[in-house]
C-alpha cells in the first residue's frame, strides 16, 4: 500500500455518494489517497489535525467537499499551504448556490480551487489533483493525455451512434 | 471600566464602518463590549484563542461580521456554545448574497443567529445581543422598552412632519 | 408539567414536519416549550395575543417558522422585546429564497435571529434557544457541552466506518 | 378639501422620494389621498389604527411601500379587506429582490397587489388604484382613457424626434 | 346565468390546474366569471378581442395567468384600463422566477397587480378581484368579512389540534 | 437525400431528449439537417472541424445545445460567421441558469442567438432557423404562416374545450 | 437612400444610448435600417402597425430592445414570422435579469433570438442581423470575414502593447 | 530573465486592472510569468497557439481571467492538461454571476480551478499557482509560510490599532 498523495475529506457521510466520484477517478489513475469525514463546525480540532497530519505524511493536494454554508474547504485552507480543491455539494433547498458561494468567494490570501457542483465537480476535483501532481510526475502526465484521448473517443463513439440525417 | 459582556469581531478592518454600528448601539445601552479583528482564514488560531478567552472572561454573546465567503461567524460558533450572531457584509460584487448564504445556511448542530446585511444588520445584532442579556437583567429589559418607545416616537414624529393630504 | 420557556409558533400546520425538529431538540434538552399555530396575516390578533401571553408567562425565547412571504417572525418581533428566532421554510417554488429574505432582511431596530432553511434550521433554532437560556442556567450550559461532544463522537464514528484508503 | 379615497403609507421617511411618485399621479387624476408613515415593526399598533381609520373614513384602496423584509403591505392587508397595493422599494444591497419577494409571495387568503420596484411601481400603484376606483366612477374611467391617449402621444412624439434612417 | 364580472384568461391549457383555483374561489363568493385560453404570442388578435369584449360586456376585473416569459397579463393590460391581475405560473426550470419578473416589472403607465406564484397566487387573484368588486357591492364586502372569519377559525381549529406542550 | 441546411450539435448524448425537439420541428418543415455530438471541451478539434465542414457544405444555420458551463454555442460561433443559435439545457442543480448565462452573455463581436431553456428552446431554435432560411425561400415563408395558423387553431380548439362560465 | 433592411425598435427613448450601438454596427456594414420607438404596452397598435409595415416594405430582421418586463421583442414576434432579435436592457434595480428572462424565456412556437445585456447585446444584435442577411448576400458575407479579421488584429495589437514578462 | 512558469491570459485589455493583481503577487514570490491577451471567441486560433506554446516552453500553470460568458478558462483547459485557474471578472450588469457560473460549472472531464470574483480572485489565483509550484520547490514552499505569517501579522497589527473597549 502506497502512502496517500491526496486527502479527500467531506463534511458528512451524506456527502459520500458525491465524493466517491473523486475516489473512483483517482483509482483510475492509480493515485493513492485517503478518504475520511471531518466537520468544520462539529469537529474543528479533528479537521485541523487531519490537515496537519496530511502535510506531514506527504499529501500533495486536499480535496474537500461540503454543502450548505460549506466552510470545510476554506477552514482546511486556513491550516495549510497545500493546494486545496473545494467541491460544492447540492445539499439544501437552494440548489447548491449556498455551497458554491461559500466555497468560491474566499477572501484574498487563502485560495480554494473551486470546481463544479456535485458529482461532476467531484470528478473534476480528482482530475485537477492529478494535473497538479503530473507537473512532477511524467508517467502521470502521460496518463492524463491517455485519459483525454479516451474521452475524445467516447464522444466520437457516441456521435457515430447518434448521428442522424434527415 | 466594566468587564466586556459582548465580543464584536470582524474579518478585516474594512468591515469597521459597518460593525461600529453595533458598538454604537451597545454604547447606547451602556453594555460593555470589546471590538477586535480576527480572520477565520488568515488567523485561525487567533480566532479560536479570542473565542476561548471570551468564554473564560464572562462574555455572553459574540457578534461576528464578515463578507464574501463569510466563514468567521461559523468558525467562531465551532469553538463555543455561547450564542453567536452573524452580520453579513456586502463586500463583493455579488451584493452580499455570498456573505448572507455563507453565514445563514449553517448545517444542523451549530447555529449562527443571522441578521440583515450591512449596517442595519450590525445595529440589529447589537439589539439582539441586548435582548438576550435582558433575559437575566431587568434594568436592561426596561431599557429595551424605552428604546422601542423611542423608535415609535421617531416614526410618529416623522409622520407628523411628512403627512400630506391632497 | 413545567412552565414553558420557549414558544414555538408556525404559520400553518403544513409547517409542522419542519418545526417539530425544533421540538425534538428541546425534548432532548428537557427544556419545556409550547408549540402552536398562528398566522401573521390570517390571525394577526391571535399572533399578538400569543406573544403577549408568552411574555407574561415567562417564556424566554420565541421560535417562529414560516414560508413564502414569511412575515410571522417579524410580526412576532414587533410585539415583544424577547429574542425571536426565525426559521425560513421552503414552501413555494422559489426554494425558500422568498422565506429567507422575508425573515432575515429585517430593518434596523427589530431584529430576528435567522437560522438556515427547513429542518436544519428548525434544529438550529432550538439549539440557539438553549444556548441563550444556558447563559443563566449552568446545568443547561453543561448539557450543551455534552451535546457538542456527542456530535463530535458521531462524526468520528462515521469517519471510522467510512475511512477508505486506496 | 375632499375626503381621502386613497391611503398612501410607507415604512420610513427615506421611502418618500419613491412614494411621492404615487401622490403626483393621484394629483394628476384629482383623486384625494392622504400620505403618511407607519412601520409594520416599530409601530404595529399605529399601522393597525391607520388601517382601521381608513376603512371607517371611506378610503377605497391602500398603497403601501416598503423596502428590505417589506412586511408593511402584508401587515396592512391582515387588518382590512380593502384592496392593498404593495410597492417594493430598493433599499438594501440586494437590489430590492428582498422587498419584492417579501411583498408578492403572500400566502393564500390575504392578497397584496404587487407592482414593479421603485418609482415605476409607485406610479403604477396609483394608476392601478385609479383603475379600481374608476369601476364605479365614469368620470375617472374617462380620465384614464385620456391618460392612456396622452402616453401614446408622448411615445409617438418621441418616435418622431428620434426616427433615424440610414 | 348571470353576466360574467371576471374574465379569467390563461396562456395554455397546461395552466388550468393552477388557474381553476381562482375559479373555485369565485364560485365560493358566487361571483360570475368566464374562464378561457388565449396566448399573447400565438393568438395576439384573439387576446385583444377577448379583452375588448370583456370591457363591452361589463367585466370588472381580468385575471391573467402565464408561465415562462409571461407576457399575457401585460399584453392584456395594454388593451384595457380595467384592473388586470397577473398570476405567475411556475412552468419552466427557473422555478417561476422568469414568470414573476415578466409580470411584476411592468414599466410605468400600465400596471399589472401581481400576486404570488402558482396556486396560492390564483386563489389570491380571485380574492383580490372580489375585494375590488366589494367596493361597490356591500353584500360582497360582508361575504369577505365572513371569508376572513372562516380562515381565522380554521387556523384556530388547527392550532387546537396541534397544540403540544412538553 | 438533400444536402443538410442546418447542423444540430450537442455537447453530450444526454442532451438528445432536448435537442431532438429541434429535429422534429425541422422534419415538420422538411428542412434537411444533420444532428451530431461534439464537446467544446473534450473534442475542441472535432468541434472546429464540424463547423468548418458545415460552412463548406452549404449549411445555413447551426443550432448548438449544451448544459452547465455551456461553451459549445460560443465556441462554434468563434469558428464561423454563420448564424449560431444556442439552446441552454437544464443539466445541473442550478436549474439551467448556468447554461443560460454561459450562452447568452457573449461579449461584443461574436453573437449567439439564445432561445429559452430546454425543450421549448430546442423547438424555438428550429423555428428561428426556419425563419432565417425563409428570407430566401418563399415556400418556407408560406409554411411558416401555415405553422402559425395551426398554432392559433390549436389554442382556439383548447379554448373551446376548456371554456367555463359560472 | 436605400430601402431599410433592418427595423430597430425600442420601448422608450431612454433605451437610445444602448440601441444606437446596433445602428453604428449597421452603418459600418452599410446595411440600411430604420430606427424608431414603440411601446408594447403604451402603444400596442403602433407596434403592430410598425411590424406589419416592416414586413411589407421588405425588412429582413427586426431588432427590438427593452428593459424591465421587456415584452416588446415577444410582442413584435407575435405579429410576424420574420426573425426577431431581442436586446435586454438593464433599466431597473434588478440589473437586467428581469429584461433577460422576459425576453429569452419565450414559450414554444414564437422564438426571439436573445443576445447579451446592454450595449454588448445591441452590437451583437446588429452583427447577428448581418450574419442572417449574409446568407443571401455574398458581399456582406465577405464583409463579415473582414470584420472578424479586424477584431482579431485589434486583440493582437492590444496583446502586443500589454505583453509583460517578469 | 528566467523562463516563465506561469501564463496569465485575459480576454480583453479591460481586464488588466483585475489581472495585474495576479502579476503583482507573482512578482512578490519572484515567480517568472508572462501576461498577455487572447480572446476565446475573437481569436480562438491565437488562444490555442498560446496554450500549446506555454506547454512546450515549460509553463506550469495557466491563469485565465474573463467576464460575461467567460469561456476563456474552459477553452484554454480544452487545449491542455496543465492546471488551469479561472478568474471570473465582474464585467457586466449581472455582477459577475454570469462569469462565475460560466467558469466554475465545467462539465466532467475538463476542470477549471475557479477562484473568487475580481481582484481578490486574481490575487488568489496567483497564490494558488505558487502553492501548486511549491509542491516541487521547497524554497517556494518556505516563502508561502512567510507570506502567510506576514498576513497574520498584518491582521494582528490592524487588530491592535482598532481594538476598542467600551
Amino acid at each position: 500500500m502506497k502512502k496517500p498523495k491526496i486527502l479527500i475529506i467531506m463534511g458528512s457521510d451524506s456527502d459520500l455518494p458525491v465524493m466517491e466520484e473523486a475516489a473512483k477517478v483517482l483509482d483510475g489513475f492509480a493515485v493513492p489517497y485517503v478518504m475520511t469525514i471531518a466537520s468544520a463546525h462539529r469537529t474543528p480540532a479533528r479537521t485541523e489535525a487531519l490537515v496537519k497530519d496530511a502535510e506531514r505524511s506527504g499529501v500533495n493536494v486536499i480535496i474537500a467537499g461540503a454543502g450548505m454554508a460549506a466552510h470545510l474547504p476554506g477552514v482546511v485552507a486556513s491550516h495549510t499551504t497545500l493546494p486545496v480543491i473545494g467541491v460544492p455539494i447540492d445539499a439544501s433547498s437552494l440548489n447548491g448556490l449556498d455551497a458554491l458561494l461559500s466555497i468560491v468567494q474566499m477572501p484574498p490570501g487563502i485560495p480554494v480551487a473551486t470546481v463544479s457542483l456535485g458529482k461532476s465537480g467531484a470528478k473534476n476535483a480528482a482530475i485537477l489533483a492529478v494535473q497538479i501532481m503530473a507537473l512532477k510526475d511524467k508517467a502521470l502526465a502521460k496518463k492524463l493525455l491517455g485519459h483525454r484521448a479516451k474521452m475524445q473517443e467516447e464522444v466520437e463513439d457516441k456521435a457515430r451512434r447518434l448521428k442522424r440525417k434527415s
